[in-house]
């Protein structure tokens, strides 16, 4: 069950020569997860090969523009390109509005059925088979969601030695074991799935913050997050800045990663004052050792742990 | 008077690795004129070196969304960046509604006053001391506006050496004579400046169309252009399909730049499909040899001529 994420844009605010506005693709299996949309989205998944015709849902933090300016023209080029599958926009309250002023003022067609939420409420925003997307509110400006991809525990381990040893015979009694179900062997003696498997093996768990001020919700939904990708416009010295406009500087998206135990922190929202990323690389270093800061089309794989 | 013309985007509908979505940067002096405003404009104007801060008015050819939805992210950052001068915005009918739309629907102070203009008719866009812009309709699936920058003549060359014969003393007289006005000499003798002077020399024409089929109101306005730049999204082969989307080959291009008696052509909203533009470049010189094919950052410096 493969899952990457690339960084389609990480710039904050005005994009630059090196960094596009905010948008994060997570390739599950088939699926397509975008997280955000701003200006140039579609042309940095043209550039990073993420295709417009698979499985899709777009999940927008805030209304502010450098966060979705880049929905009218992905609706375009998928129509264009003949896309047929539904597409789902997920995002606070308001982004129903904008998409259908958008739908009334542009000349376009739209070629696949569109299927908005304004999200009233944080909490579960959509349940697939193997994950569900979750969200909660952050403290920005204006209102904001952190989302979280959170996938299902898978079962455990199965050990064919133990079942062999218990005298299960290979064949559909194993599956059913593997499948979680207890079984009667033939000669009346009752095996557990627990006596031939490991524990459920957590799945994996990716959190974006989009743009907020350290938040005792977000930490809270990151808990244990594989991945956390966290706001990180400013360094420690502009602290009273990153306040003032609702950001956080690379030591407080450190802060949070270390308060969620989170394995990884990819710092994203990246001022256009900063040409080299050292000086924030070095104070996120400070609290959370894990931690890396994104570059467009950086792509990082996130392998099934065998837990 | 300085004037060049630098290519922004020069794909067609569907962004590629290589074209940005359609816009034109016409600098003028301090002036900045901006020929459409494609989906990332804004991003190739900090590439291309063009600032947010001078003088600027915005030209859109039709409101297909390629053509238009870079707009509020060029609001954004020019707000962003503290721009305080007004901007000014011409379009066909509709261009107000979106504008609108788009404030009302995406959260952003707008820091400097916007002034926008739908055309209901085609002809005079707006005049300044040096220079007009001026429209005539296309031939799209939608209406759309081809736009042309047009200089006003400039006085003829003086010639000292003629004035010194006719015994008009160096000084205020000389500047008389250069503004146009008819002089008498102490000595009583009349000069007037055709005596002095050369034949007004003509100022410099730029047209664009946008996407257009071929169409002889283009060719009435694109009369003796300096620069012609005109859609041509497809190759001879597809002609039938150019004219089905409204659009023109490159040859049909380079027809009409002959029948306008244009200098220079160039061919823009370039198909994806074309990698490289051998192709069209080939067929357009059959017609029109002073021809180039656009490349995003490509810039044309147009010197005044000494007529």
């Amino acid at each position: 069950m493969s899952l990457s994420v690339t960084f389609l844009g990480t710039a904050a605010s005005i994009p630059t020569p090196q960094r596009g506005l905010p948008s994060i693709a997570i390739r599950r299996e088939g699926e397509l997860l975008l997280l955000d949309c701003g200006e140039g989205t579609q042309r940095q998944m043209i550039r990073a090969g993420v295709g417009f015709h698979r499985k899709t849902k777009v999940f927008i933090t805030h209304m502010h523009g450098d966060h979705l300016l880049g929905l009218p023209g992905l609706f375009q080029t998928m129509s264009l390109l003949d896309r047929k599958r539904k597409l789902e926009i997920y995002g606070p309250s308001g982004i129903k509005a904008f998409i259908e002023a958008m739908r009334q003022t542009v000349q376009f067609k739209l070629g696949f059925p569109l299927e908005v939420s304004d999200l009233e409420e944080a909490g579960l925003v959509c349940e697939e088979d193997e994950y569900t997307v979750q969200t909660s509110w952050t403290d920005h400006v204006v209102p904001g969601l952190a989302y979280a991809l959170i996938e299902n525990p898978r079962p455990g381990r199965f050990y064919p030695e133990k079942a062999r040893a218990l005298g299960v015979p290979q064949g559909p009694l194993w599956s059913r074991l593997q499948q979680g179900s207890t079984v009667e062997l033939p000669n009346g003696r009752v095996v557990k799935p627990e006596e031939v498997m490991g524990p459920p093996r957590p799945g994996r768990k990716i959190l974006y913050t989009g743009d907020t001020r350290p938040s005792e919700s977000v930490v809270r939904l990151a808990q244990n997050a594989d991945l956390l990708i966290h706001d990180s416009t400013f360094d420690e010295e502009l602290a009273e800045k990153a306040d003032e406009d609702g950001h956080s500087t690379a030591g407080q998206a450190a802060e949070t990663a270390k308060k969620a135990q989170a394995k990884r922190l990819v710092l994203v929202h990246i001022s256009a004052r900063y040409k080299e990323p050292d000086l924030l690389l070095e104070q996120a270093r400070k609290t959370f050792p894990r931690v890396e800061v994104a570059e467009d089309f950086m792509k990082i794989n996130l392998p099934l742990s065998e837990g």
